[in-house]
């Protein structure tokens, strides 16, 4: 398999889609292409029919989305342990992510992934409102499931994966957390996939890369 | 099973839940709360942890986001039938879902739902791009696959579930589309579980029932 990403540090869509197969040790092909380029988008659409990463390619097949390619991934290579085995957690771990797929914009738009920089923003009310059901949530599912691995439903999982990118952008934009969420991000980031990924970011020579601080956490 | 909807002239969201479970003949209570009231809020509050329609609740299970709430259906009560049989279709499947369930921001924020209604709007280019993206991709898909039923991949699927809000829209708005993609919304706007829908949204009797015309289709 090949899986078509942009810049580590910012493409946050991309992280998820590469830590579905790296966390799950999937063995594929990285192929970044460099956002802002003039040839991005045309490398893109030999891999992509909507023009956008992370693709996956398995043979003639493109997969596109994050959440397409985590379903994708769990039920032809992983055999369905990319979700919870426990039938209602499978179903809040889909609902949870799915909350962070189609929503959540106020976290999203006012604190763009920028894994490396260390930022401060002044955050809308919509945004902290958004930063606090986060932080809620991840709460009570590890205080429910820590127990058994540190990560929201124990073991790492496709939700953990899709939560990685606002993970690193707290880090970033230096939100307080309660102690419960904050060891949720402590485990999160020194998964050894979350280390490579941030390493990776930090070695990149985009042209915003001066600008910013590359920092490892 | 019950299903918490809102108002089904205006709850594109609740449609999608709805007919996971209509159109494949699922046994299920229809709980619909009426938006725009003063107790939605707190009713709502007794069947979902986020406060949003739809919601599954299977015994003392909440499922939630309309996305999950499908995988839910497919995973337990449907086998598997929910997507195509042929593993690519059914990645393609969830990738273009993927696609409506987080983007689409054009026609979703210009073209509210409104079942009932016949409206004219003026849309942006964005808009008006996406409309010529959804076009070509029904018409993508039917040509191949629409020998076997006529929707999407074929018989109907939880694809066509997540597009029906769209099919609604576009009629409510006029938009133009080519014949193929034409045919498609005919061939939705015609299924059993649609019309239904549509009925429920005439005969509905909310506050801005009075200045919408209730039209069959």
């Amino acid at each position: 398999m090949q899986l078509i990403i942009g810049n580590k540090n910012y493409s946050s869509w991309s992280l998820r889609g590469w830590l579905a197969l790296k966390a799950f040790n999937l063995p594929f092909e990285e192929i970044k292409l460099v956002l802002f380029s003039d040839t991005f988008h045309s490398e893109l659409a030999k891999y992509s029919p909507v023009g956008k990463v992370p693709v996956l390619v398995d043979s003639d097949l493109s997969v596109w989305d994050s959440l397409s390619i985590c379903e994708y991934l769990n039920e032809n290579y992983l055999d369905g342990k990319g979700w919870p085995a426990d039938k209602s957690k499978r179903a809040v771990a889909r609902s949870v992510v799915a909350d962070m797929h189609s929503g959540l914009f106020g976290i999203r738009n006012e604190m763009p992934m920028n894994c490396r920089a260390r930022r401060h923003v002044e955050l809308s009310n919509q945004a902290k409102k958004e930063v606090a059901t986060l932080d809620a949530l991840w709460t009570k599912l590890r205080a429910e499931n820590a127990q058994n691995g540190g990560y929201l439903f124990g073991e790492f999982s496709l939700a953990d994966a899709f939560f990685a990118p606002v993970i690193f952008r707290f880090k970033t934009y230096g939100i307080a957390l309660s102690a419960a969420a904050s060891d949720y991000q402590t485990t999160m980031l020194a998964h050894p996939a979350m280390q490579e990924w941030l390493n990776d970011a930090i070695a990149e020579t985009d042209v915003y890369a001066a600008s910013e601080t590359g920092e490892a956490v």
